[in-house]
């Protein structure tokens, strides 16, 4: 068997692990065992197609094994289904199934699943426990940890959603070996940011690693590396602050900008992780621009994004309809705009002392 | 000016006010400030048509004059309406009027309105402040205090919602003035359930009235006692207790036969505070059959509430579907049937005894 990693994300109220091993896929029932979690227990499995074809099976089975009742759910799963309509089906789900308060949600699958998943389990009666189980890297770095929940609104995303706390995250780097290729590398972007904000070593790291956009050309200790210290990263994060009133907010790093080009190319023309490519990049070059950090790191950011296979270019946007955008984003404070810049690799500050003009200079620049 | 009562619900996390008093609509906004909403926020406020002819200018004047920017919504709000497209309504307008972190909304009317707003608030941003003014005494007395919000699923009620606490409840007597009498009694039902579980001498109170189905005959002190003894009751539950893992589960007496009255002869035919009436004169006869309370005072609580212009017959119901609605209750754990049982006046205990067959025998035998 497989060495494990156990990751605990400390919460006052309710702690839980992140665990993560090759091969954990096949002893989650064991793990919720551990957890005290009754035999007979109903758990309702979200997963979409695809991912269900190639892990449903063993998932089921190892749950089945330890003597819970589960019961398998397909949903689509693009970020275009993210919606109230798709809650509606998991929801109908849990009432068909008869998912009581001590019943479980399991998410199997990417973050749209995890996001979906677990605000319909913190809706369901009001609240029962839900199980992560990411299998892609986007999701097994960011997503699953740290309770944010989800759906989207035709005008934004991730504007309708909860703080529900999984009991337990299971990643297991098998589930990798079936991603798509861009799938990947989007949620590379995630890992440099963990990078940026404040791992210099793990930075450091991923600059000698040979290849960045492929994990069949990566070794498993470097991917067993960026999964650890990604989830720690992110559990320390999500610890000392749990509902993103302050630092948490540095999670944010590329993701106003990138949010931005999420919501007004429409969903689908980029993926999350390479919308947060594009917003580190820019966000480095605001920060440049501002005399914050250095143009030799803004470099060694943008070669590092590139070399995992993402861009980095500011996509041609109407820039009121950016501003706009950017206004509307629900980490605006009394319509003051607010961003994560960075000062160095490895740390970065909040600031919400960047005007209009600086945003129109810096992004029209880029072309 | 009229004199106040501040009822203190002492969460641990987000503990708040609870203010009773003739006059207090108007004087909504002073109280915000008070609790440091800066000036300029946005507050969706939401209502029903009726309510909003009545008290929506009172409420938005108060608002304007404490330097907030409110906005109204009025919402058709009976039980029918609380589903996930009302749901998507407020939501929709909380994005058309740009509501941020930092902003509020405010439920403006009966359960159903505080109900739907505060999930949309729960929802909205993940999670944004709500401040309910109840103008029923249902919702005075019950739905307003504790954070429970939620919408019905077709195939039950309140399935699906969330915890999330008021910052602020505003009790006006004086928009009891307007509400249509059946609405009055139905509320008396909650009060005189807090009465049987834990307050003999609220119960002794209102044996004592001369009229309990018309406000206009009761005078402005036993009105502020009700409305005073009910949200101490309701805040100390609460506060024990804020998620029902235990003690507040006896705030459901008389609920998990009104449920199934609710339920099986559609939403509209009994409103929810008849639907209870019905529920505690039953379990109350179930108690009597299991030799828990006497004979005596299951004829106390009848008459009380018949006194309320409250019915306590149970309906025609197909009995095996009573027992699969009981079962489908979020209240079930393990299958096993919950009940909240009497056993004197001002005391209640938590039961998982009773059998499918003590069910049958005790609604045929009201026949």
């Amino acid at each position: 068997m497989e060495p494990e990693s156990r990751i605990r994300v400390a919460l006052e109220r309710n702690p839980y692990d992140v665990i993560i091993g090759s091969g954990q896929l096949a002893r989650v029932g064991d793990a919720l065992s551990a957890l005290q979690v009754r035999a007979g227990t109903r758990i309702l499995v979200v997963s979409n197609p695809d991912v269900a074809d190639h892990y449903a099976a063993q998932c089921l089975s190892s749950l089945e094994a330890a003597g819970l009742k589960p019961v398998l759910l397909t949903i689509d799963a693009g970020e275009e289904q993210k919606t109230l309509d798709t809650l509606r089906i998991i929801l109908d789900a849990a009432q068909h199934n008869g998912l009581e308060r001590t019943s479980l949600m399991l998410a199997l699958g990417g973050g749209v699943v995890g996001d979906m998943t677990g605000f319909a389990a913190a809706c369901w009666l009001r609240g029962i426990r839900v199980i992560q189980v990411p299998t892609t890297l986007l999701a097994m770095v960011d997503a699953s940890i740290g309770g944010k929940t989800g759906v989207n609104h035709p005008c934004g995303k991730n504007l309708i959603g909860a703080f529900h706390q999984p009991s337990l995250v299971m990643i297991d780097p098998l589930t990798l070996r079936t991603l798509p290729a861009r799938e990947f590398r989007a949620g590379m972007a995630e890992v440099i940011k963990y990078g940026v904000i404040g791992d210099p070593e793990l930075f450091e790291r991923l600059e000698q690693a040979e290849d960045l956009s492929d994990p069949g050309r990566m070794t498993p200790e470097l991917l067993q590396t960026i999964l650890e210290r990604s989830a720690q990263a992110k559990a320390a994060v999500v610890a000392a602050d749990e509902r993103e009133g302050g630092r948490r907010a540095i999670l944010n790093y590329g993701h106003t900008f990138g949010h931005v080009v999420e919501t007004l190319t429409g969903y689908g023309t980029w993926l999350h992780g390479e919308a947060v490519a594009i917003g580190m990049a820019t966000v480095g070059q605001l920060a440049v621009n501002k005399g914050l950090w250095t143009d030799s790191d803004q470099q060694r950011q943008l070669t590092l994004i590139q070399k995992a296979g993402l861009p980095t270019a500011w996509p041609s946007l109407n820039i009121d309809k950016v501003l706009d955008t950017l206004r509307s984003d629900k980490k605006v404070r009394h319509g003051q705009l607010r961003f994560v810049l960075p000062d160095a690799i490895g740390s970065v500050l909040i600031s919400d002392q960047i005007r209009d003009d600086d945003v129109r200079q810096c992004l029209t620049s880029q072309h």
